[in-house]
């Protein structure tokens, strides 16, 4: 088959200035992955009709299609569209369609300002794709072997629009699948990952593997091309069952985004519901199972017990023991679990009390967390330091990682703390 | 002065499958322009070492500056520095300094592997930027006129390297300022902002001022460039003073990141202290809050009330009431601020119950929230709904939005709920 190979052009001079991160170009990448189209370039530009084309020049050299995110807006500096259709040498022309649907949103009763339209022109027999999550619409043309592809900038709209129009209107390229899985792991990093596969990855090349860091755990990719999904599972399936033997425990899923995605359905299949009582992670821990639609099967709720007077008030935890034992304590965190679970009627309590930093609390570092998970008939607590240079955001989310990591195991079956 | 325009070429695979997002390039840029150092492109190219010298190539083209992050560290597919320094015919060499620090790192009882070795190789002649919060040390060479940075990938070694070690490499080449502000609003979008504005800043290149649409708010960007920061900041008083005036309450603030770093000194100033109980928005605007250092100050805790019974149970709302009006409803939001500020202490008691989607209830479309804060003497309860096509995270930030909207608005003796 034929290769398309890609290019993502993002415009926007707030990029540049690190005013707002490139989110579009990722997500755009991670949808034409799996539709088998490889992207070789991400390319960043300002609003500056000069650069842009260039930009679009080199691209046309080194990429089939290229994508842009950006400047298609209504604000003064949007320009993307002129850019593209002047640099392809395609004229632009009023789409009635277009015109009639600002009319629309006009007569809505919605906000809309006269530089809107000039969001109505389009490439001529090109093809739009009308923008339901705002009003800037998308489109396409195809010009001297090239598919071009414009889309609006803001997440909200580039997303769903790419989605929904851009990847039915790609799919018809590509004669060839590509499929990949990502083991995640947690418990041990992406050096010693490496270390343990390094001999066999540098050998394949079809499926192919490559580990990867992320925040607070990390996770092997495992991608193979082939005509057929099918087959693309049957050549990873080896390689996927040898990756889990070698590592045991410490792969908590496949294909997950992280450790709570893994948790929630362990939680949903036995049918047991969980509650939390955070403190250093201050809500983290139910903003990230919450992130997930579905949670109210498996999530009750919880306390945010950010200072001692919460703990006390609203979990009832005994204002003399902490006193006595400190916020950041194994005793603490074992009531904060036990009593969260009892006040909320959840099957599995759990409980983080720590220190994110900057400020230590003098007995111990910054980096040091107390986790906790009452059960029927027994609470288990973990005791953990994260080491030294360790910022406020990485602790919080380690911590939660360590509450999931701690569910996990026990639902399903294995050692809930480390030997 | 000289202009220096800079390239950031971030290197690896995972950047161009969509599994990591690109943020090293937003924290260098914003970095760089602090700095007055223009970053003109960025460009993300995968382990390939073709590319990757093809996209060398281009940026020693138009950029005096080329920085690259990334593909440095100790896995196989690393090859940044090896690639840089053929296409700049530049040596490696062995760093004794760099070597013994990872002998030092093994000696310290840290997991090493052999691989790790490759990282103390580093350009003849160039400046080494020793990695205190990783391995991989950073680097920089000049040849032909062109300077050459290389950072670690891992945003939490990228980061803050590039601002211990790379930013006082490079302030030497500026004799000239940067300076920008950003006048954040909360409750018009960027549309009509631009439509208000949009004739005078057609007019202004020094200070500029350019509108940007966040998440769930927006805000203009004001940028001036002179010989000194006194000089920017002179330039710009007057531009915030008239867009400020014009846009009157709905500027929440200047320079922070969102709305709860601008109401976090409200309260300290204050202080005064308030506590959460949130339902739809399920611990995230205890976590939004305690994301900031010092947060502890003014949050005192809450309650995340997912279900039901967890309202009723942990705060001790009355399960008929709930049951008759409904969980989301006006009552109960009156009642969890009221409830949550009685259990906690606290000055302020706010609540949030809503329907963040994908589900609706039956009664209320999905982006239906009540939002409430209870003070000394009175309870605020507003009902808003988002309009159609509103996804689940947008639905969760801004609820949190209007809650810390409402605190602001209360706090300086605006109007708390709109006419």
């Amino acid at each position: 088959m034929r290769a398309y190979d890609t290019e993502i052009i993002s415009v926007g001079t707030e990029l540049l200035l690190g005013h707002v991160t490139n989110t579009d170009a990722r997500d755009v990448s991670e949808m034409l992955s799996q539709i088998g189209i490889n992207v070789r370039f991400h390319t960043v530009v300002g609003d500056n009709p000069g650069r842009l084309a260039d930009c679009l020049r080199i691209a046309r050299e080194r990429a089939d299609i290229i994508i842009t995110t950006g400047g298609l807006g209504p604000t003064c500096d949007d320009l993307t569209k002129q850019v593209l259709c002047e640099t392809f040498g395609v004229p632009l022309v009023q789409s009635s369609a277009e015109a009639e649907a600002l009319y629309d949103y006009i007569r809505g009763g919605r906000q809309i300002t006269l530089n809107n339209f000039a969001q109505a022109l389009v490439p001529e027999g090109g093809t739009v794709f009308h923008n339901k999550w705002g009003t800037a619409p998308g489109c396409a043309f195809e010009k001297d072997g090239k598919i071009v592809v414009m889309v609006p900038g803001p997440p909200n709209e580039c997303v769903p629009m790419f989605r929904e129009c851009v990847v039915p209107y790609l799919r018809r390229l590509s004669d060839e699948q590509i499929v990949s899985h990502a083991v995640r792991i947690f418990g041990i990093g992406e050096s010693a990952v490496d270390d343990i596969f390094a001999g066999e990855m540098n050998a394949m090349i079809n499926p192919s593997m490559a580990p990867y860091a992320k925040e607070c755990d990390c996770l092997l990719q495992i991608t193979a091309k082939a005509a057929s999904a099918e087959e693309c599972e049957a050549m990873m399936a080896p390689v996927i069952a040898h990756v889990k033997e070698r590592l045991g425990d410490y792969v908590y899923g496949m294909d997950v985004e992280c450790i709570e995605e893994a948790v929630l359905p362990l939680l949903k299949e036995r049918g047991m519901t969980f509650a939390a009582a955070e403190s250093c992670t201050g809500g983290d821990i139910a903003r990230r199972m919450t992130d997930i639609p579905g949670a109210s099967a498996v999530f009750l709720g919880g306390a945010v017990t950010y200072t001692d007077g919460v703990k006390a008030g609203l979990l009832g935890i005994d204002a003399d023991m902490i006193e006595e034992k400190g916020a950041v304590s194994f005793e603490v965190a074992k009531a904060m679990a036990e009593r969260v679970r009892a006040l909320t009627g959840a099957d599995i309590g759990v409980g983080v009390t720590g220190l994110a930093g900057p400020d230590g609390d003098g007995v111990h570092p910054v980096g040091t967390v107390f986790v906790s998970m009452a059960v029927e008939g027994e609470t288990f607590v973990r005791h953990v330091y994260m080491g030294p240079h360790r910022t406020r955001s990485f602790v919080r989310r380690m911590a939660g990682n360590f509450v999931f990591d701690m569910m996990r195991r026990w639902l399903t079956g294995l050692p809930v703390l480390p030997e």
